[in-house]
């Protein structure tokens, strides 16, 4: 690989994806800003929110603070990775001996602001939506939407800035890998930790509350309903934003450092800036297409505004891909555009069977709702087999767009490309980035909003605005996931074939032993970390029941509203046991390719990551949408099917909804980051594991 | 590879092994007199014990007649496979046309005999166990073993008879090897079928019967007692013994295949017939080790008898492996000989792994009891952490049993021999399933005299012994599982090495796109197809309340005892659905390996495999020890714990343990047959593959 100077026009074609970056954040800040001048409402719905977004903060930091020494640790290990490992017979004395370490600790500060900025957006927008839909539901989703697309354009803008930052100042991908490996590490104990917090507090305040003390959902005399409400910020705002900064970081910088690698030297360069320029297309289409998410008239269906703002975004991409992809490579475009555009079809697919499969319009939810009459076991039995089932087509999905994009590159561009397209099918799912994390952040601000209305006792015609844009976020959270999943297992794929490059493998075996070993232990892993996710979220939701009932016993008039419920008291069991309980499943994730690479060698390694990649995904796939179609179930019999609540098929049902939940809000989503940072991690200790290792 | 002639010391010794095949099928003969010379009790008992063997006589008969076309249309087209593609550069002419065909057909036969077998003696079986127990527990355990031993020793001498028998005709590996593909195609529908069946009639009786008519267990008012009694045999016996038929048969060839292929000349009849003599030996120390099998007195455990009969068995069968080690490699013996040793101790340690995961007295099972006290949906999250969890110590046994079989081939015996070390601790772990099948079919047998004690009306002290039987049976059943799991991992790897080898690969290189693919397509598979299995037992089980129902209402006096309830027609709705419900789950399983072979080539159809057996064992695995975990629970809470019976928390368990009845017993076992057969039907179109592909 040559070592890159940017200068004249290879500098100014990274400092338009820096810029852009920049751009990006600029709108944000104008977004926020837009959004904190909406009136806040009433004096008791400017409590709550507050409540709210103090009790997110104070999880956050927590977070960030445990996390601090683990960061620190590895950033200063960073500088003893000696740099002619990663000159692959290059000049060393280009490589900065900052870059690996600086690269890694910028991935995840920026993980970190990331998150704080989302934080900060959707809590400060959760009751200015409340009171939007005291007047109009127009106004609502505006400013819920504004509130998201805070999120989604910070997420894509640092991503963005970060990787092409990075690439001026030390100008080379290879050494700036670490930037990914900073985001995955965030990203992972954000997942782990986030999903862990919502649904110890959903869970504690349903059961108790809900069920045994029989007031209703976002009642404010439940003590968990803060921390309930904090949660959904907290898993789906953190938690998804922080999963997709990570897939958008590495799998940029995968692309790069394949682009380097494969191209001739000529067109290394145009290799290497593609993908941060089908970014940049990707930022300026979310940006523009915050325009057209809006209501024709008071009567307009939500959902159908944020699709035009998805649909508007795909367009834009692809029409700048294919000028961008003329631009950099003439003839060899089509090849390339190919592979873009099979990622955005691959975005389109997997939203249409993730709604397929979850939602209640269809038969595969409304199976569940039927198994339900006999009962919670047929419930559960059906509810697993759909989810079981629900994996084939996704798969068959990223298959072809494996396929395609592969054989285009070969074909359309030059022999030998191929692995290049497939890391474009990645690219351009992810530059979409902004508008999916925007317009999945929406989700928790309209629940939020929801939450307050009840809390505050507005009226029902609020409540009913709010509940319109909350089923909308139920939907939009259910389609994030699947893109969230698919993006992830061609990250993780291409993180494979940049593993390869980096550990300089000719082939990765599956006659050899070791190789088959590497394959099985990490097929395992997914299977074990899913196990450790549910458990932990075992564990924090009996602390919070205890506390709950705690807390209905011993303060006197919670009932009749007189007494003060200790809302801090649940927020803090939440953060704590999210904070103790995402050690475990992060260090199995860390410690894997590091143990498997060192002891069985790189070979095993890569195999490692591919078992663990499909093994996730499949794991990842299987709880989502199991537990999407149990929740949609539940709310399928809500409407009056089978008899509508208090039936016994709806008590089945919510049985169903409860084993759901950690499935697709805590276990399912942490595959994502578990297989990403399994990457992540490789790709740095390529160079070391092909040099050191015990039984290779 | 070289086509050998049976001549002089090669004949003897291959006829040795064919012999003791056939010592094998006397001894169980003798075993199957024996127990006919038992008394059968009252003509109540006679009935009952008639009603349950006619019931599996008439769904083998059904099951086999649905599947002769399937297996004559497969004979007829294995005519037209063109021999020259097997002869790899040999000599053509000394491939007869009927090797491929015949063996198939022969393996196919071979499993449908041993089927019938193990289902005549297991029926004919307890009657006679209940009898024995009206004087004694020691005789009841002897006659309920005698019925489990014919099955086993049938299914270890038929395959030990059928492979030595076939290579004595035909004289080459590679053309018998479709015997193994006749085993696999009967195991696939025999497991589905059978697993359907008996949770179909499980679940109806269950809930019909206990939960709505508040009738107990094996009462013979309840229409489907006799088809649940069938069940018992269908699925743990007829399903168990083709699974284990099918591991042995496959692993058998498949280590003749490595052999012929790896060895000097000098030394390649030595590595062909070694497999055989170590089968040899497992079924000599099957038999000699049924004589241990017995109490000293009347208070004995009986699992302690058990378990003496099956260390005696591998104790055995590792001396008598020395000597032939020594005998066939000299100076080599010790690095074949640590695999078979290694396969010996998987054994062990597998079943110790499982016995924890599922026994109540220890703590996975016992949590689960804990979680039931806050209701079904706690109970279901914890089981299904359990399973999930319970993966990784049996993955670690299998990883280091590769690693430790291939390291010491290579080290001790000679370079390049490592691939055969991992065969022989396949080999070795299967060369004693004539006594894990006999212990294995004890369960049912034991299970039924249960119920025709308690159909029949016999006192408490006569329940109270098979109450004992029973309880051991649980255990060795899930014991069994795990030996099952195991060994069809290890097959499944045998036959991944041989495919490598039919299909002439150098090397199957993950860094391939369609690899890659092929990877994702096999471990998809075994969610599909666990999907179909958890589906079919619900349509099924459906069909079942319903016609319980319906007995109850219209048939007059039923609930007096007065009226007859038709128990042949909730047989024949098990039969019929089990029939039906198979062929799905079954076609995927045939058609995959076809489907990814001729599409993507030899390699992407090699990590299919690979796939498929990481993903098939993991779901296995899970499955398996999520459902003997929750009947153990449910088991636990009903000693006395948290209340015991008619408590909240037992109700929860009671779904837990329903929800793992598809779990355990059909989606769990489907997942052996499932790796095998689309790694036989791989290597039988092996050749075919490598020559003709779309895209490779």
């Amino acid at each position: 690989m040559r070592f890159l100077m940017l200068e004249g026009n290879q500098l100014i074609l990274a400092l338009i994806a820096f810029v852009t970056g920049i751009v990006s954040l600029v709108a944000a800040g104008l977004f926020l800003a837009s959004v904190l001048k909406e009136d806040m409402g009433t004096p008791r719905m400017v409590e709550l929110s507050n409540a709210i977004f103090e009790g997110a903060m104070a999880f956050l930091n927590r977070q960030y603070k445990s996390l601090a020494p683990i960061v620190i640790i590895i950033f200063i290990a960073l500088f003893f990775i000696p740099k002619d490992l990663f000159a692959h017979g290059g000049d060393t004395s280009k490589i900065s001996i900052f870059a690996l370490p600086v690269s890694y600790l910028v991935g995840a500060v920026a993980s970190a602001i990331a998150g704080y900025a989302g934080m900060l957006s959707t809590t400060k927008s959760n009751a200015r939506t409340t009171h939007a839909a005291r007047t109009s539901l127009n106004k609502a989703l505006s400013v819920a939407f504004r509130g998201g697309a805070v999120m989604g354009l910070s997420v894509a803008g640092l991503g963005l800035a970060g990787v092409a930052g990075l690439y001026i100042v030390f100008g080379n991908p290879v050494v700036i890998n670490s930037f990914a490996f900073g985001a995955s590490a965030v990203a992972l104990f954000a997942r782990i930790g986030g999903g862990i917090y919502t649904k110890a507090a959903d869970v504690g305040a349903d059961l108790v509350g809900k069920v045994e003390a029989g007031i209703p959902e976002d009642d404010p005399r439940n003590p968990a309903v803060i921390a309930d409400n904090v949660g959904d910020n907290v898993g789906d705002t953190a938690g998804m934003g922080a999963d997709l900064f990570e897939s958008f970081a590495a799998t940029t910088i995968a692309a790069m450092l394949i682009g380097a690698a494969i191209f001739s030297p000529e067109l290394q360069f145009a290799g290497i800036i593609f993908p941060l320029l089908i970014g940049a297309a990707g930022n300026i289409a979310s940006i523009v297409s915050t325009a057209v998410v809006r209501l024709g008239d008071e009567g307009g269906d939500p959902q159908a505004a944020l699709n035009k703002g998805l649909w508007a975004t795909n367009f834009l991409t692809a029409v700048a891909g294919w000028f961008i992809a003329q631009y950099l490579f003439g003839d060899m475009a089509l090849g390339i555009f190919i592979g873009i555009l099979a990622g955005l079809i691959t975005n389109v697919a997997i939203g249409q069977i993730t709604e397929y499969y979850t939602s209640y319009h269809k038969k595969p939810s409304q199976e569940i709702a039927d198994a339900s009459l006999t009962g919670p076991a047929t419930n559960i039995i059906k509810g697993l087999a759909v989810g079981l089932r629900s994996t084939a087509a996704p798969i068959v999905v990223i298959c072809a767009a494996i396929f395609v994009s592969y054989e285009a590159a070969e074909a359309y561009a030059a022999k030998g490309l191929g692995i290049y397209g497939i890391a474009m099918a990645a690219m351009g799912m992810l530059a979409t980035s902004g508008m999916v994390v925007a317009i999945d952040s929406f989700g928790p601000v309209a629940d939020n909003a929801g939450g307050i209305a009840e809390m505050a006792e507005l009226g029902p015609e609020v409540r009913k605005n709010t509940d319109k844009l909350d089923a909308v976020g139920n939907t939009t959270a259910a389609v994030a996931k699947g893109f969230a999943i698919g993006s992830a297992a061609l990250t993780a794929l291409a993180l494979f074939t940049a593993y390869k490059m980096s550990a300089n493998l000719d082939t990765i075996d599956l006659l050899q032993p070791t190789v088959i070993i590497g394959l099985f232990i990490g097929a395992t892993i997914p299977f074990v970390v899913a196990s450790q996710a549910m458990d932990a979220v075992g564990r924090a939701a009996f602390e919070m029941i205890a506390e709950v009932r705690r807390q209905f016993r011993e303060i006197p008039g919670i009932m009749e509203g007189t007494g003060k419920p200790d809302y801090a008291a649940c927020v803090d069991i939440s953060t704590k046991a999210a904070i103790k309980e995402m050690i475990a499943p992060g260090l199995v994730a860390i410690l894997t390719p590091i143990v498997v690479g060192f002891v069985f060698g790189p070979e095993a390694l890569g195999a490692t990551l591919a078992g663990a990649t499909a093994a996730g995904v499949l794991v990842a796939i299987f709880m989502s949408n199991a537990g999407g179609a149990w929740d949609n179930a539940k709310k399928y019999i809500e409407t009056g099917i089978h008899g509508g609540k208090g039936t016994e098929a709806h008590k089945a049902a919510v049985v169903g909804d409860t084993v759901g939940d950690p499935f697709k809000d805590t276990a399912g989503p942490a595959m994502n980051p578990l297989i990403k940072v399994m990457g992540t991690i490789s790709l740095i200790i390529a160079p070391l594991v092909a040099k050191w290792s015990f039984f290779a």
